[in-house]
């Protein structure tokens, strides 16, 4: 397996996730649009198969094992959304998914990928470390581990969703994505350096996570552990050895917003755009509608909204006076 | 102005609002599907501009004045999207718009009106009657009263968005479209009974607002003051001398549903397909999901998911223990 992604695996990757992943919609909003004196493209990956972009990674990742792996299974360490796109993308590609959770996880995120037909092994945070548990599990069974975003597999179906949008829409001057690890930013930038060039590629972190703009920036490796921040998807302690030279090489900038600016901005993808969109998932909406993110009167700007998968109890709580404390 | 609609009216309508209205999109799920066993089609009305498939009936009536009515203005009563409509389409098609909205209407609605440009007019629904003011603001200006369901122009504007359905989707075993005055239910049938002959078209109310059902069943026009549901859109007191006969000829069935099933659709759209669909907009799926609609396995099945209008800290108590008292 080569470490290095081109724009090239991302082409592939879009035959093989053909048919299987949402060639999910483009929205756009006048309202925003007038406001902004720009045009905006919104890529609806909240309304992606299992409700965001890393179902386009983990079926491309899967789908390239080969047999005598599929037959041994997959391993995976997430609470979150790639938990629920390994479980999916097993089901569908007809091998066995064993997912590392910790014991304390909402029982929505245990069920969901429950549902999806895989096993889910808890572990607990304080005591155990989930990378352990899941070599003991690859070492057990013989598992192939899915990482959730440094997999150059992964990384060139992240890159997917970008390339559906530039399909559709055309060149575009600024294209805004989250930033966790920096599957979805790198994948994405491969798909823009390739078909719109001169595209500003620009990744948005809560303001409590920031090590990918710090590394970035720096240009070494920064982390920060357990951040406190909404933006769930984007707790990621640090990008990874395969995407941050990735994102030093194509990507023109990094940024990021307050949990308040997010709110801000999930309220009008909400609101206005009646679109259920995670904290994560509104990371790019939040950096642009906050002026983090300078363009020229007119400009085309894309934006992913990368999920939608979000608890509604604690989703109200955040748009109403119980919100950010 | 005749007081019959055919479906020629709604083609007409259709020419009319093209390239003004958008022709919203068609959402599915998997999961639905798998559950029912049917294939539900669901058109996604709270996509429309302003938020509700009303702009189609407002633009398609004001689009029809003559320009000394267009000079003199247009009236409204409502407190809800009927009014959001006629204010928009008064501002796309360059008249003026007075709406008349009881005092104690929540501010996000008469913001909305305004931010359109409407003049707002409030009256104290306790001690005024909003037709008595309406009627007078018609002497005084000589504006069109653009009634917000029983009018002909109305009913076929609405009638467009099933009218996109079935040319999206083909041919439908059921069509079920929320229920208040019948605007949208009767304009459906229209579509339904050109485009697919033999579809049944289902009505759907809440419960406390059950006029509909029971003028239909009897034939007599039955009337409901104030019924206490979340379907706020579905308030509506009574049907109307052109939408009865209309839903007496044209539609199969009407049934009811309880506020808990609204709420349960209403999670269902807003949690696994990440739609922001206000109570009245779940009304059809909250009848397909508690049984209230009979279909035969593998049924083809359109729902009009009416609009997306709703106060996010009003759905958020609907959603959490604080919900339904």
């Amino acid at each position: 397996m080569s470490e290095t992604v081109t724009y090239a695996d991302v082409e592939a990757a879009a035959r093989r996730i053909e048919g299987v992943a949402h060639r999910t919609p483009v929205a756009t909003s006048r309202t925003l649009d007038e406001r902004l004196g720009a045009k905006v493209f919104f890529k609806c990956e909240n309304l992606q198969r299992m409700g965001a972009f890393k179902m386009r990674g983990a079926y491309n990742a899967i789908a390239q094992l080969t047999p005598e792996e599929r037959r041994r299974g997959v391993v995976a360490y997430s609470s979150g959304n790639h938990a629920q796109a390994i479980a999916l993308a097993s089901r569908l590609l007809e091998t066995s998914a064993t997912i590392v959770m910790p014991r304390d996880a909402p029982a929505a995120k245990r069920e969901g990928a429950e549902g999806y037909g895989a096993r889910v092994v808890a572990y607990d945070p304080a005591s155990e470390s989930r990378e352990a548990i899941a070599a003991a599990l690859h070492r057990e069974s013989g598992g192939t581990l899915i990482p959730p975003f440094d997999h150059p597999h992964v990384i060139a179906g992240q890159g997917t969703a970008a390339r559906e949008l530039f399909e559709e829409v055309g060149r575009l001057d600024v294209l805004i994505t989250p930033c966790g690890g920096g599957g979805l930013l790198s994948g994405s930038a491969l798909s823009a350096h390739a078909l719109s060039p001169g595209c500003r590629v620009i990744g948005v972190e809560p303001e409590a996570g920031d090590d990918g703009v710090r590394s970035f920036r720096s240009g070494t490796l920064q982390t920060v552990h357990n951040p406190r921040t909404i933006a769930d998807g984007a707790r990621t302690a640090s990008l990874g050895q395969i995407t941050f030279p990735l994102i030093r090489e194509l990507v023109s900038d990094m940024t990021t917003v307050s949990d308040a600016q997010i709110v801000e901005a999930m309220r009008f993808l909400w609101e206005r755009m009646k679109l259920v969109v995670e904290p994560t998932g509104a990371l790019g909406l939040a950096a642009l509608m906050s002026g983090r993110v300078p363009f020229e009167k007119g400009a085309r700007i894309g934006i992913v909204l990368s999920g939608g998968n979000v608890d509604l109890g604690a989703a109200a709580a955040l748009f109403t006076a119980r919100g950010l404390q």
